[in-house]
């Protein structure tokens, strides 16, 4: 398994991935999930990656490979006009790298399905965010739904709807990521630090802040064990029922 | 899909289920999921379903038709030596309905499974609280693991997690499992109130307290807007990220 969000604040985006990968409990890895096509002051591209490790490596690897051979029929992700375009050219290679695998004749236990959440901008075109299937097509995070979760989304579902604001820092949004991450982690053996955490401002069209969050990380723990004590105070403090 | 709970506190049982019932968006019903087999003084045998629900209703209506002729060759609810045979019969019952489902040639797109939730106590043994699997077997709940979730589980699990504690009084129970219900119901259309609350003070030997909570419920509405307030304020008191 795994958990991807990204977030469309007002004043840019901002990306989180876990990073392991199993195959069964016992076979278990750490693989980067979170990749950035950029050229600085033109274009800056991050693709959120889940599901089958194969098929995501290898659409990534393809997408690379043609940012560097730049006479493919398809434009690179260096080259596309817009960030649509851009949805669609990772959206149509990923739907190939799965068809390609299905049709070799091999079963494999699982689905070779994977889900991508593809965001940034390119210059003088507003940041754009989306979510794209293992079919190819995708959707756009709009004002109603301005974020995206890929993988095990669940537990760390409710503290998003409820604490996340367009307006909020990236600082803050890095904690609320944080909080969504270790509800997550808590629940699901197969999501796993590090945490990979990007965020990028709007019209910055370079890469923005990254960093590497690993388990024994001082503010992860702080997050992780003061989120817990403020759920319980939190608890403590509604009315119990009352049966009368 | 449903949402059922149910917690073995210190001194007593604590059960919660969900209505609502669904074929589609668009076939939504409510039904109660809470079944009670009752001999006072002597024993009290509460159900929780999930699943399917012509198997779920066949399943508790032939546990029920066969505490009624008592001739049958199998014991009746109110009939079991221990706890523990009432799983056995209930696991039994399951997996007989799911077997003449499965058997009878007809394919429907959706599986007959479904999953119960089996607590109470006989007079003279402790209180006992087992999840039934389809197949029939089943799993008891212990000192490490001291409560159930059947149906829709991710969403609620992280609060129970937190903040479950076997000493906690049956108040504060119902308020946490109301919170537990409501992360799920915001999440998932597909569970909804009213909800089913009931619970049993150990060596009672009768039917404890039970109400049905609807939506518009005073104290529903309180736990539900004051927890929405409560985690965004212990969102706020936790220190931001830094990037420095």
């Amino acid at each position: 398994m795994t958990y991807c969000v990204a977030l469309k604040l007002a004043h840019g985006l901002v990306f989180a991935s876990d990073t392991r990968t199993n195959a069964g409990v016992d076979n278990v890895s750490v693989f980067r999930k979170m990749h950035t096509f950029s050229v600085p002051g033109e274009r800056l591209i991050t693709i959120l990656t889940a599901g089958n490790l194969a098929t995501t490596q290898l659409t990534i690897s393809e997408l690379e490979d043609r940012s560097r051979a730049a006479d493919d029929r398809n434009p690179s992700l260096l080259e596309t006009v817009s960030m649509f375009q851009t949805a669609q050219v990772v959206g149509d290679m990923l739907k190939a790298v799965i068809a390609r695998n299905d049709d070799t004749g091999q079963k494999a236990d699982s689905k070779f399905n994977a889900t991508l959440i593809v965001g940034g901008q390119i210059k003088g075109q507003p940041p754009r965010l989306f979510m794209i299937y293992p079919e190819g097509n995708f959707i756009e995070a709009s004002e109603d739904t301005p974020y995206f979760q890929i993988g095990e989304t669940k537990y760390g579902r409710p503290i998003l709807v409820r604490a996340f604001d367009a307006e909020m820092s990236f600082e803050a949004a890095v904690k609320l990521l944080l909080v969504s991450f270790d509800s997550t982690i808590k629940a699901n053996l197969s999501v796993g630090p590090p945490i990979d955490v990007q965020y990028y401002a709007n019209d910055s069209l370079k890469r923005g802040y990254e960093t590497r969050i690993k388990a024994d990380d001082p503010y992860f723990l702080k997050i992780s064990t003061g989120w817990g004590e403020a759920l319980r105070e939190a608890f403590q403090h509604l009315p119990d029922f009352n049966s009368d």
